[in-house]
């Protein structure tokens, strides 16, 4: 949950998990914020937001670690080493960066309700944890009613114009913080970059609201 | 120390360190490894190299933080958290990247000798704690004469032709390990890139000498 901005309190530091369901690292991220989060009584929003538009402004057509081969080789054994290590199941997709645009404005809608996390985790596992095309509407629908929702119904409010815009709205914002990869997590105007921060950025959340 | 290929025992798996002493994350990483290495029993080779060719293959001009100005500001942040956090001194270069070259091709003769790691070290704080410009024969000297050394003597030998070359031969070497940035150790074929990965490739040397 957001606090009302200016008012500072005891409670009001908490950390925005700025997430893409297209990144291997917020995969990761994602598996492991909430039980490190409540272990420091750091609130955490999940912000949906996508990396094409930011990576098109430095002249990417796609992710960097399809643009350098040997990084992306890299990326992949560092990704398989670290669920081997959290226990988390890997599979690496056929397809990579699959487009999420369409989950991530359903993630966007269930980040306003209760289930955004949950959805947001099952689309992350289904992606890089089954291999499954989670472009396809058929796949949204399947995590949507495994969470005990109407697939077709929440799927078409996700696309509403009261929602559709939303993401894009959200990533001008992401640019805005000058953020470029995920998981991004902000603290206030503290940033820190990927998973291998989660730890720093919950710490500076637990150690700023007791300021 | 390097003991000899195909001969496995079980002090046979050390850590290969490949550094640039233009590198903010290897400043970091320098300053650790002696420590959680003897922790540990893992041998460290330091293996100078320089990121320049690297770089120009992918079609950059120099380094990424410099390319892409969101992350170079977040880098400064990050190493300036770290270096908070370690006690380490951090004063940010007033000119980045530094050409290491010369200072490099020095700490190769050091790395093969005794001093090697202690130089390097000298040299990196230098240029993150001190704002010195590393480039200039004189600031080398004055970091070799502080060893016990001859600097205009040790330099001379850094570019004789049985020396000289070696910088490239090494880079080469990392190219063909598929090395992309610094720091990066080694344990075996195995890759850990960054300061961030420091532990993770001294346990995976310990339990690989277990083996």
């Amino acid at each position: 949950m957001r606090m009302a901005a200016g008012a500072p309190t005891r409670h009001s530091v908490g950390v925005d998990f700025w997430l893409s369901l297209s990144s291997t690292y917020t995969y990761l991220a994602a598996s492991r914020i909430d039980a490190l989060a409540a272990a420091r009584g750091v609130a955490v929003r999940w912000r949906p937001f996508t990396l094409g538009p930011i990576f098109a402004e430095l002249g990417w057509s796609t992710s960097p670690f399809v643009l350098q081969p040997q990084k992306g080789r890299y990326m992949w054994r560092d990704v398989e080493r670290a669920c081997d290590a959290l226990g988390l199941r890997f599979k690496r997709p056929s397809v990579f960066p699959r487009n999420s645009v369409a989950a991530m404005r359903v993630a966007l809608v269930g980040c306003e309700r209760s289930w955004g996390p949950a959805f947001a985790r099952a689309v992350l596992l289904a992606n890089f944890g089954e291999n499954r095309d989670i472009s396809a509407p058929s796949v949204i629908d399947e995590i949507l009613v495994e969470l005990g929702l109407d697939g077709a119904l929440v799927r078409a409010e996700s696309e509403s114009p009261a929602w559709r815009p939303r993401l894009r709205a959200e990533t001008d914002e992401a640019k805005r913080l000058g953020i470029f990869g995920a998981p991004t997590f902000m603290v206030g105007d503290e940033m820190f970059w990927g998973n291998d921060r989660l730890e720093q950025a919950l710490d500076w959340a637990a150690r700023s609201r007791g300021r």
